[in-house]
């Protein structure tokens, strides 16, 4: 009876709230409602906002910049020999074609992000388009990969340089194409006086990249080595020509131009760079690598029905007892990707403004990130307390410790210009700020730890190793009372007397969480 | 010189519309922005927007739905039996699997968007606890396979069974925590009188599934059939119960529970679904599906130097010409499911709010685009002008055909409510409501067409049906100019004495586009 009552009382409150809800959707800024503001006011009803066909080319580029691994990681490593000769292998030619198809694919990423904070709105022809560009950059690594296998057959350099020749054709075709359609271009722009300056200074920096790429195909025919050259001038050639430019405007004594002179196409550090797709982009190469590892053992431990009757005697536990190691280790190398992806959102939670530098950071710290599958790989592949296996956890210490190191690198970038870029509370003397560096500072510690802790004991196992890996979110947990704990050990030695540790204890807590930790340590 | 004016200007501008530009992204509701505003305004510092939480859960999700497609297109399929058999084998064990796979996991997302759409913002507690939940749910899909492969061994029902059990444990954790921390709730509810109602509902619907779960692993010991129809009941549970109480309701005559009486866990067909949600998973399955293509080339297409130099004299090009069947095969299934995705987005664009029913349409949808690659792999693994080959370009045939049509049913099942969930210019009589169906309408068409086409033409082959893939989107290119030549030749027809059709081009233009379809055929 009472609980009729209620839910009368709830349908109609819910009545109510669907209402409000609605409202609130429609004002909350979702994508239709951007895909649609600018079109009903310009009257091109074919315009949209570009936000999920940003989003769906973040999934693709970040999954092609990690899949490459998989050949690396695929490498059948033979147990008889000894993990540093056969890795010496690895080392010079696959993990190398890994890290550097991982660059070539985030340049062109960076390449995409700039294009597309000019060209704010699409219609259907600027998607299609677009969605051609990612027919070719995901065909961009198996080019490469061939140019890396036949380093003396000119097939792989020409086809590199076509790939990249019909991207910069398509982007200029996209830029032409914004500019004459004022209306798709970000708003800034739009309302400039100088977009044929604009446009002029966009296709030039564009059509950089495809002319180095002729050139480099042109010599092929002649001298192999110098296309080389240029493909390497082509991809460092932003920095190249920001340092050319400082150390001109040095030499001169200009430096008037500041770093928000011309805020597109400038290559320069502090140049923003779209936060969300930063985001995006690391969301995709977190979530292949997690689900990279599921895959291999769902396409490789599921044993043969025939094999566990003969084998085993039909005993599945028995069949599956041999698996253990690869299970361990798939549980602790998912907890492991999923605390840096844990790290990484709790740091550009508090991230207000992205800038080129830290993109860089960021992509480094993705590439140790997308190695994991490789460490998953070699951790579980050799026998107990054999050498290998040891040096196999050294690596994947060395792996997780470089992703570590690298998030928090991003982090000291941003608080060098923390006004613009980081949120005041983990600003130096913000009360997060502790909390924050404890935050990111945590793998990289636990890898070093183990790192050494492999040196001293020799009894250390892979699976010890996992353990140990599975138990790290429970640290997190318990982060934010060590922290407590940690501030409050510094206030004791510090200052002693203070009147605040003798307070009540709820107070304290409070004012604590106030306290900014350099004026509690200074 | 003039040019060095105009950078000055250049600059000015800049450095203004900087300013403005960040001060846009600060109002533009980012999420900084929603994760900084509750938590300053209720002095928790730790709350978080849940936004990129849930875009991560739905990319790890829908990878692990999709995957599952790999050890299907594995299968070596034997070229000198007929591929109707070997496929009937195929079809019987591990399609099945990957569609079920598909569907647990789906079902799964949707308690995840549950519970998410009740719980609104999160702290760091809730995040690892989802993260938990995320590594069982990537965990799922191999208990499945072991519980296909071995439908007589209690073992895979029980690890199936455990880890559903686990995850509805966590989730029931999630809510109580979410409940004791009113600040992380849903607005409504936040504000609602009844939360502790809301409360008891929520846990008793999460609680179901692990109840039922409980009893299926215990009956594994005794009659393990049982076990499967508990399974199945899980499964199937919210349309039977839904059923039941529609069955209910009828014969008692109460129809006061109106679609929006109880928003959270009804399971009616109207529930909304978060339009955000079913966008990111439905990118994530079209971004794995189109790389999946390309990972296989990568692993399986670059030649071994050895075996170039040996059978090919070190000619590269020569040993490449192997795989010219392969790189086409890959452009054709790229486009095509790049295009889909490029439906589906321009669907989407026009959808205001989703429903539990066109969330099951788009499962549907995408379980068959989770199928491509297993087209891919037929059509090019079989010699040309085969009986195999043109079977193959069938089932791809079909394939697209039913992602395709569900897309399509998508949008007429919102046409059904089309005032909650569909925009204006889509709607029955809307201006672009005769481009989207020819746009929903043209893979369907095109599918229908080849597949009968290769009944009567003996000589097509994979080649033509992957360069028909490439050419559709100049199809869509072209949709606009067809349908706007379709209906003035439909005008032309039905009301030849128009004034309209004797106006000025440009004029006619423009009421050509705001004459809605159905007012000038009727």
């Amino acid at each position: 009876m009472g609980e009729n009552g209620d839910t009368e009382i709830i349908e109609h409150h819910v009545d109510e709230e669907m209402e409000k809800k609605r409202i609130l959707l429609r004002s909350h800024g979702s994508s239709f409602m951007e895909s649609v503001t600018p079109s009903e006011r310009d009257g091109h009803s074919s315009t949209q906002s570009s936000h999920r066909l940003l989003a769906y080319s973040d999934a693709l580029i970040s999954i092609i910049a990690t899949v490459m691994i998989l050949p690396v990681a695929h490498t059948k490593v033979q147990d008889n020999e000894e993990l540093k000769e056969s890795l010496q292998v690895l080392l010079t030619t696959k993990i190398a074609v890994y890290l550097m198809t991982f660059l070539i694919v985030t340049v062109a990423w960076a390449a995409h992000i700039r294009l597309f904070q000019v060209i704010e709105r699409i219609d259907d022809c600027l998607a299609l388009l677009n969605l051609a560009c990612m027919m070719l950059i995901t065909f961009l690594p198996y080019t490469f990969s061939l140019m890396a296998t036949f380093p003396e057959n000119i097939l792989g350099i020409l086809l590199f340089c076509a790939c990249v020749m019909v991207l910069g054709f398509i982007q200029a075709v996209i830029v032409v194409y914004g500019f004459s359609r004022p209306f798709l271009l970000n708003d800034q722009i739009q309302v400039s006086e100088n977009q044929v300056f604009y446009k002029h200074h966009i296709l030039k920096v564009i059509m950089r990249v495809p002319i180095m790429c002729f050139f480099a195909s042109i010599f092929s025919f002649i001298f192999f080595q110098i296309s080389y050259v240029i493909l390497a001038i082509v991809i460092f050639l932003p920095y190249i020509s920001q340092s050319l430019k400082w150390c001109r405007s040095k030499a001169i004594g200009q430096v008037e131009e500041t770093p928000d002179s011309m805020m597109f196409y400038t290559y320069h550090p502090n140049e923003p760079l779209s936060k969300e797709r930063v985001e995006a982009f690391s969301d995709g190469v977190f979530a292949i690598v997690a689900t990279l590892l599921i895959l291999d053992i769902c396409e490789d431990n599921v044993p043969d029905p025939v094999m566990v009757q003969k084998q085993y005697g039909g005993s599945l536990v028995a069949a599956l007892q041999n698996y253990g190691p690869e299970y361990l280790a798939y549980f602790g190398s998912f907890a492991t990707v999923a605390l840096l992806w844990f790290v990484h959102h709790s740091l550009f939670l508090h991230v207000t403004r992205t800038t080129r530098f830290m993109g860089l950071l960021n992509t480094f710290s993705l590439a140790f990130v997308g190695g994991l599958p490789l460490a998953y790989q070699l951790t579980h592949e050799f026998p107990r307390n054999s050498r290998n296996e040891l040096e196999a956890i050294q690596i994947s210490c060395v792996i997780i410790f470089f992703a570590g190191v690298f998030q928090l690198a991003i982090w000291v970038a941003a608080l060098f210009s923390e006004r613009e870029t980081l949120h005041p509370y983990v600003r130096y003397g913000g009360r997060e700020h502790a909390f924050m560096l404890a935050k990111l500072a945590l793998y990289p510690c636990v890898a070093l730890g183990t790192f050494f802790l492999t040196c001293i004991l020799s009894k250390f196992s892979a699976s010890i190793f996992h353990l140990m890996e599975i138990t790290v979110p429970f640290a997190f947990l318990l982060l934010r009372l060590l922290v407590r704990g940690g501030l409050a050990l510094l206030r004791l030695i510090f200052c002693p007397d203070g009147p605040e540790t003798r307070s009540a204890l709820e107070e304290e807590e409070e004012e604590e969480a106030r306290m900014p930790f350099n004026t509690m340590i200074t």
